[in-house]
């Protein structure tokens, strides 16, 4: 299998500009999630897709750019695709698991064109149980329009919870990575994230620590945060799921 | 990867009593096709079947039953499965590829419960694909008796195709495995088959020899014959593929 080194990350994102150091030398590739950091949530600056990309021409290394959750941006102008600035160094990864549902199983990638028919190649070896019929169904569904006009629905009523998420913690703890996707990062006071995950499992909440993202061989300082995720539960369950995740912060 | 070796095939199936010689020595499991030899077309007679068994019950080797087109039987009574016979050595496989479509990529296994977990655990590890929502779908069509109804509805119209195959080359060629399945194999006289194949490709009718089917290890005496399956053309399409397939008969 393939080793992975960690990038750092900060409230900028992925730390790019690193990859010229010792963490970039040799690397074949740098997986990077531009548009909403998973799991910290921040969107990658210009400066830091221009790195990015400078390491990317000046190695021969790829860049893989997972937009797992970029349909659902919130706040002010969208961000374009890191894959724009040099399509024949970046392979953009999308998604149907955000925006219709995971267990479809299916995403589409956007290949550098001298890397399509490798790619072709290894995903029929590997690859036998992708429904055709889904497939058929979803590009049949992109194509008619009726995927921009489920994700524009959908972005409203995502939105809406997202703000109705804030204003209940609000005062209670900080949360942030909010501009983009379904997931909220909640900072717990020093000694409570514990308890509070306690309470959340009890409370039957699936909200998982930030550390819990952590690559193995990364030195974090230590953040006690939650990762929350706020699309999974059904319009009839949300306010009181809303509820149960409040009785469960410290 | 695992190595495989070739058990000898007969006009009564798999040579299922070669197992307890060198053939069987020292071997895992055995891959048969019970119902319909693919692609010989025969149907495991009882005795083989036993012996099949007894083998697996005194080596500890695993019997794997791919019934691939079982649900099409036409001519007498139906064919029961070995896994029948006993449920804690063979592993049974079925599949909507012959009775609904290949491209739904879906079949299911009757694992032997000692085995569950692991089979489980194997195939999580390694699909990530499988479509959720086809699940249900079929899960769904299958308790509603819908599926049921299907396969019988579709056993008629593949039965009237297997006739009219049958009658159209009576006479020219010899036909044989056609008492289930979507397949029938033509033997041709010899010297004709390069020709045949040729002439079907020229009129883009998927036929394949029948030796493209051997184990690269099996010494096996020359037979010239096209295996060809009925079941692909649509209903407008088919009395125009029979003739083209008549047109290409020596």
């Amino acid at each position: 299998g393939l080793r992975t080194r960690p990038l750092a990350v900060d409230d900028a994102g992925a730390r790019t500009q690193d990859l010229a150091g010792p963490v970039g030398a040799g690397a074949g590739a740098v997986l990077l999630t531009p548009a909403h950091q998973f799991p910290t949530g921040a969107a990658l600056t210009p400066a830091r897709r221009a790195a990015a990309v400078d390491w990317a021409r000046s190695t021969g290394a790829l860049i893989v750019e997972d937009d797992y959750d970029g349909e659902f941006r919130y706040d002010g102008q969208s961000v374009g695709a890191l894959q724009g600035l040099d399509p024949d160094r970046v392979v953009y990864l999308g998604t149907a698991s955000k925006s219709l549902a995971p267990g479809l199983r299916m995403g589409w990638m956007v290949v550098p064109p001298g890397l399509l028919d490798e790619v072709v190649a290894a995903k029929g070896r590997t690859d036998w149980t992708s429904s055709a019929v889904d497939q058929l169904t979803l590009a049949e569904f992109i194509r008619s329009g009726a995927y921009d006009r489920h994700v524009r629905g959908m972005r409203l009523r995502y939105r809406r919870r997202r703000d109705e998420l804030v204003a209940a913690v609000s005062g209670r703890v900080a949360v942030s990575g909010i501009a983009a996707g379904l997931h909220a990062v909640l900072d717990l006071p020093a000694g409570t994230e514990a308890a509070a995950l306690r309470s959340a499992a009890w409370q039957d909440l699936a909200v998982v620590p930030l550390s819990f993202f952590a690559h193995p061989d990364a030195r974090l300082p230590r953040r006690e945060a939650l990762v929350v995720g706020y699309g999974t539960p059904p319009t009839s369950a949300w306010s009181a799921t809303l509820a149960a995740l409040l009785a469960a912060l410290p």
